[in-house]
């Protein structure tokens, strides 16, 4: 049975590097909420040092971004780099290919949610080329 | 049509007093974001003076809070009282009877996720009688 209520006692989550397959530069990743049905979220935070991105990739019924630390970049394929900043909420539509991280001088850490479809949150292409990058 | 990518600005968005109908005490109510569908998620950061707390309340389908500053209190109906800090996630499930807030000496910050179910995210019920709260 679920617990009705549970709390999660910030000491106790890992803090785990960034896989060098889903995220470029230094990346790290805090599992703050797993999918717990019938809810569908799920949400980490991630913090990401200055030139640190994640791959290209699209979640199934999008994502938002909350922003808490620092200056970031994101991008959708085929159009510009915008810049956000600490306080600022990013959401991104389902199915949109983009990439987020921080600039190249700032780092950033934002609180990233995305909701399962069909067992999945994500699904990961390409990395992003330091040519796709370097056009922030 | 839904943007691909939007990005709310940290200053754009109004900062209310939480509705006396639904909260005690001085609380300060920011959205983050509203429900944009297939998505059904929404939220807000809500901010708790000392001794304040919402009223009495479920959620169709749960809820999640992190917890961002101080100290905070929660309770199910019938339940104990329990204490949370910054960095702790709470998470609430299903139209599980629940009132959260600050302690009686420490203001508490939190964001707080929750999900549409019907086109409803909360139904409200009763205030936390002084009574109530004091037991924490």
């Amino acid at each position: 049975m679920q617990d009705h209520i549970t709390i999660a006692r910030g000491g106790s989550r890992p803090v785990a590097a960034g896989s060098s397959e889903y995220f470029t530069g230094a990346v790290t990743v805090e599992p703050l909420l797993a999918v717990v049905e019938p809810s569908r979220l799920a949400g980490a935070r991630v913090s990401f040092a200055p030139g640190a991105r994640t791959a290209w990739h699209t979640h199934p019924l999008g994502q938002t971004l909350i922003v808490t630390e620092g200056t970031g970049w994101v991008q959708q394929w085929g159009g510009p780099v915008e810049e956000f900043v600490e306080g600022d909420v990013v959401r991104i539509a389902p199915g949109v290919k983009h990439w987020h991280g921080a600039t190249d001088s700032v780092r950033m850490t934002h609180v990233a949610l995305q909701e399962q479809q069909d067992g999945k949150v994500v699904e990961w292409l390409e990395q992003v080329s330091d040519e796709q990058y370097g056009r922030g």
